[in-house]
């Protein structure tokens, strides 16, 4: 239930659309269901205008459908799977479609980002580089975590610093965006560059992209919280979602 | 040069007030100056709005003061100079005074941050938890720099996990920041807590206090970023600065 | 042989249950029973009260089978098969079967943990907590091994930092348990707010479960060694067994 | 306030001895006072059994005064500064004298440990064994926390597992204890040896002590976590005071 | 060519049974083979006592054979090929028969260990210990490649510090041995144990056995070149053909 | 787009070959190509005299193939494929052949290197050193990515400093070297032991050949750069291509 | 005794200007002088072209001079005294003076690097870039060794990516440079960024400059080995001497 | 007590020389004497033939000198104290000359060895190696254990792989050794070299000499465990006295 939802089931009780009794009810269930093997947090998207997401790994098929429904059954913003096996994502987009919620699916290759209920279009500007084409796939979970969240991110794949040419060329969207997210591997230059040219919000996250002395992203990830662009923040490795998440915050 | 003091030269210009010829002079010495053991960036403040930074470790007490000088001759934002010891400070400061600047002094213990030509007051809010009392050095830091950039951080010290009650008091305060800047050792688990109850950007700095497990900060630092709560982003070990840049970069 | 049981061979001796040559022979068998591939514990349960447990990975069925049959053929207490394949379940459950011993099995996904002959029940209450629904299977070993040695513990899932409310909801049983496992991934912050709530012992188990930063554990176990909470102690990463081992131990 | 005091106030106000409105104002203290640099949780010793304790380093001389002071004004348990250089030890103690409580000194050469007003004895048989002499200040500081909740340790230093028989001398200490401290660094195998001959809990303390591979405790930490005695558990690298309270959960 | 092989080649030449100019070609090929792919040491087993050793693993299988047979064709000592595969193992043992020797192969499950042409036995006594039935693969990889070389070792499995007695019931055997192997993973504290008993040369194996904390072999590593035990000496993780080799030259 | 076509197209304009309009649009395209998920870089060879080279992981085959015909879309130098699946292999070697550029593929096992439009060859003298056979795919590797430039590499496989004389009876070939890649494994002392030998240029390659304690080769990293002799660099774990690559800039 | 030094001997020898004997009894000096402490390689100039350098850390003032002092004994190159503390230069300035040699002292504040009887100017261009002032020391260890060798680096401070355009401003010299070295400490970009732009061999030093991440220069080291930009290749931490010699060897 | 002071105090019985009385009490102080803050192991040189050291980090100088006399107040071998700071050296030997011995000291800049009551000299040649002067402390912390035990060890300094002639001038000493210990820091590849060349056992001491990528000798650690020579072994960092106990192990 989300800032909106509870004014209208207030709105509802006051004009006698709703009962107390049913008001009641609904709000009885905050601040979560307990479903015995998930505590279903009703309460976050309230709290944190980001909403439960339902992390895929660990988890059963039939856990993931039963929590996303579980959720759907509130009126509120976004339910999203994330890191998704395609088994997961068969039940839960069966399991939310017989309850009349269509899904949008990321297949980033190696796991799927699911969303339902996207948030209306918001008209910040948000930025997603990446490094390189093999960084895709974190881009994607990232991209698609903020157009569940109503943003419509620009992407510009491919502009590592082996080529500086090719950042310069989109100095311009840099300079005018309202957040960049920068996905990079290896040594994750990237994030230092984007930092010393603008000055919006930079939103750093790490891939493990690389071989050689990339330690499977933590390189990237040192480097970054070591750039000399200050005031570049850090997400974990691979974490496209929480990079979209720390957006998320930081345009809401 | 910043945006403001660009405009302003630009219009003098216009109204005659400064002749083409020294506009063009001024304006020559863009993008940096060359000192030849630094080549100081007159052009940050206008494309990062936060200034170049004179980070104190490994310069001597004359090249701190010559650079801030330097950076001091421009009309532009605030100057900072970071970690610095006594001779540093007492040389930049002699040599900022002698050129009419007067300089704001944080002693953290072990280091100090100046700061000359503050940026005038901003109201958005800016909340500063601790984790400890020992995490104090490292907040006086990120709110030295903040208030450099013209913001007046609210700090809400020693209200770690330990004690939850102590953190709940301060919920409201979560709840209504525009940032919120954790500062935590040990376990770093105050970022997670405070993640899960506002949906404000949060920016979290490890610091190397604690012992048994902490390695110096790198336990805070890991767990801050992989904590469960989504979005919070991360800077480098006892690195408040780079804190509050991030929060200027937000709420720019 | 554990205590009750090696009490039980005397009081036959002296009531001529037993002759002094059986007993004599049984006795001889103390304290190990050499198979070649292993030397078999059985004075283990009489020191540990625990009783030897059989590991699975790097043993072949066969030994398995063999070791777990050479264990139930003393009268002792419990007897544990863990991490076993299904392979190693199904040699070992027949094997036992043929002696007249029939097996709980708990089946965690990745592995199994397979017990026979239960302790009476015991009236200590044991709280396992897992801050997500991933955790779940370390919380089934170690609820397994927990049941084995005669315990009824309450598993309350999924009740991470992320959304606080799930565990505030169960603080009353936070007080009132006789000890508490938390088993937590990614940041562990858990187990430092368990330790914070509640004065009764606390084995915090780290989990492999996260991504990001989480280092396979290596973060949640860090942050659970340097936790704020004081005499917050710490097993092995995913060792469920080992948790419920210290609680036997504790509550002995 | 701890649970007997907040019984005895409340027994006071039901005679009369104390008014409704001064234990509403002692009570309205709760949880915790605000001395700015630091929260002071006057509820931990309800909550957790244990009190707040004062963690010194990072603290100044004052911080360190004032929080004693403040934990001392309140009828609970006992209050401890831990990890303390000399200038804290005077300062807290020269405060805590003007307010009437005289302190418990024990120094570890580092650092010292003081305790105020310690609470009754206990009977419970807590064993704390070190590995070798170097691991004595370690020691000290978890049995002098252990003396201030009451018990009565009995130490038994340096009978590391490169002559046996030392340990084995202490067997029936080991089997009657009702739990056991293992502080030991180097390898640390003083834990697993320890934990196959008793099953009474075993709480391991690694020390800094070695060199070679010792990895300042690193080493010890994880050759006691990967112990294959079964229910170790576990505390950070030197952390006497987190072993103590520890053993203070499990023998509350 | 090994010392006897040359000595006999020389006394072939005095007596007329071998031509100077099949003696000079035989020599000429000191001091390697190049097989393009290696260059395979002929003069090793004179150099080292120990012989080449075809190590698999990065081989084809043709390599291994080829590497093989020119190893054979010289009169020389034992030939090994260590952790290889079916394939590998397949194509040497055919390829070495076809040549006429025949191979002793031992099947460790992950790899197998490979020998021709074994030394004539030794009276020395090398014992092999394991901490458990885990870590016999690695024993077994040591006794086969000390089988080789002439030794007869006694195997004493799974005596790990967990029940203690299982070693003390072979103090003997220890205090007898020429050397000892241990072999053990988890925190490896049977190292430790064994050198504080005995006198003899101590090779410690750590093994990758274990979880938790064990890291792959590397806690037992550390804690093993951390001993508190004197003299003890320490090859690679799981490297039992080292301990093997450590031992024929401690006892060459 | 390299220096001897620009001059080329500089020619043909001057002779009336090619049109001053198409002169503009073949310069237009620099300094990349946008294809979507990739920015190719059709300035690279002009600037670094090395080329882009298609690294395969993380991209499809469509992709490979795309961005392959997109670099001999340009008369430049050699185009690379490196560290290929056959399904990229494949793809990327059709559409070339479709476009009229046959492929050299060098297959080194786990992974290919593909390579199109070799440059002429060169007469400096390269040598690549393996320390054993297992090293054989990283220096081959390199070998195909140096012949793709012109060169003529010499190997010498497997002269690792177990058998001294093997790298001594290259010696001269050490000597004559304009440079030289040492591609090793394990420990890594081959690189140390021919930068003590020659003064030509070292480029030193760990590779993650070995076991025990080679840590995937982070030992051999290490090692190699910690090297008593003086003016070896290095490059990352199993990064042959980056080995050749350094050879290519200092024999420009 | 380098190559030079050795032609002339022979032409003395021929000419009569050195009598046989004289040659035999220097020449007889190679490869070594055993001081007992040290074993001189007077044949390393001639080998590798750099000379043999003294390394100041764990030898006395007496043990340097003695080693610079025979070095300077036979008619070779430069000779080099590196990380040296105020008594060892003192020591070894002194000794050799008293031989008639004069020495460079360059003073980085941590430590000096002196250097005797410097080769004659040569013509190839060095450009050596810092990333900040911080990294001047390192800069300059390599500049001293660098202008040993003959060469007359270009050294350009400052210029690192948080200000791009302070390093596009020399990117003349970047293309037109022989050599480049590049140190740089935190994140260490400037490596990639360097290497982008020019095709010149790049010799990478990472700095220990920076903190919160940096890790006393691992994360630069990582970053550097994990480039993207091909063919950069690396040093150690802190490395000066080695980039140095690696340029001498790349020009040689 | 050793095995010949044993047999001696026996013999005394039988011959009269010593009472049964006398006798019990001598032997009932077996196996240690507890001073309370030690229980020193009279049984270890009759075990394990080396005797108990003293390890002087962590024990005040009272602590050392009461230790070493009640050591030398048995009829046993060499008692040494290592790692001793000149306080607990002072105390330590005027106690013991106080009993009326003498000591040997030996100074190593950090940290002294001395050592009292030498065995008789043994014949077994020693060889210990060092790749630097730096590395001299460590051998001879090596070298005064080792003739403390009765050898008479050959040092040959400064002969590490970076002018490899130095090593074969050795060869001879090397080929007739009993036992090699190899004490490098840095890559440590000297270990390597010499096992390459000879087939006698070797100990290798990896040392914290060296800077760049070093890592405080964990390096050359990891690199000597990971030696293509087989069969060589290794102690921990800079641990001369555990090398020369595991060469007393060998040679007994």
């Amino acid at each position: 239930m989300d800032a909106p939802a509870l004014e209208e089931l207030l709105a509802d009780v006051a004009s006698g659309a709703c009962t107390v009794d049913d008001a009641v009810r609904r709000l009885s269930r905050l601040p979560f269901a307990d479903l015995g093997f998930a505590r279903v947090d009703h309460h976050r998207a309230l709290r944190q205008r980001i909403g439960e997401t339902v992390y895929g790994p660990g988890k059963t098929p039939e856990q993931c459908a039963r929590i996303v429904v579980e959720l759907l059954g509130e009126p509120s913003g976004p339910v999203l799977l994330t890191r998704a096996d395609p088994d997961q994502v068969k039940a839960a987009t069966a399991a939310a479609a017989a309850a009349g919620f269509g899904a949008t699916v990321t297949d980033s290759g190696a796991y799927a980002t699911v969303s339902w209920r996207p948030r209306a279009e918001r008209s910040r500007r948000v930025l997603v580089l990446t490094a390189g084409t093999a960084d895709l796939p974190v881009a994607d979970e990232c991209r698609s975590v903020l157009e569940a969240m109503g943003f419509r991110p620009r992407l510009v794949a491919d502009c590592g610093v082996a080529g500086l040419h090719r950042l310069l060329a989109s100095v311009d969207e840099l300079l005018d965006a309202d957040a960049v997210v920068v996905v990079a591997g290896m040594e994750g230059a990237l994030a230092s560059l984007a930092g010393g040219i603008t000055g919006a919000p930079i939103v750093a996250v790490p891939t493990s992209v690389g071989y050689g002395a990339s330690l499977e992203g933590v390189t990237a990830l040192l480097a970054m919280l070591a750039s000399c662009a200050a005031g570049v923040s850090v997400v974990g490795i691979d974490n496209g979602f929480g990079a979209a998440c720390a957006v998320a915050r930081i345009l809401a």
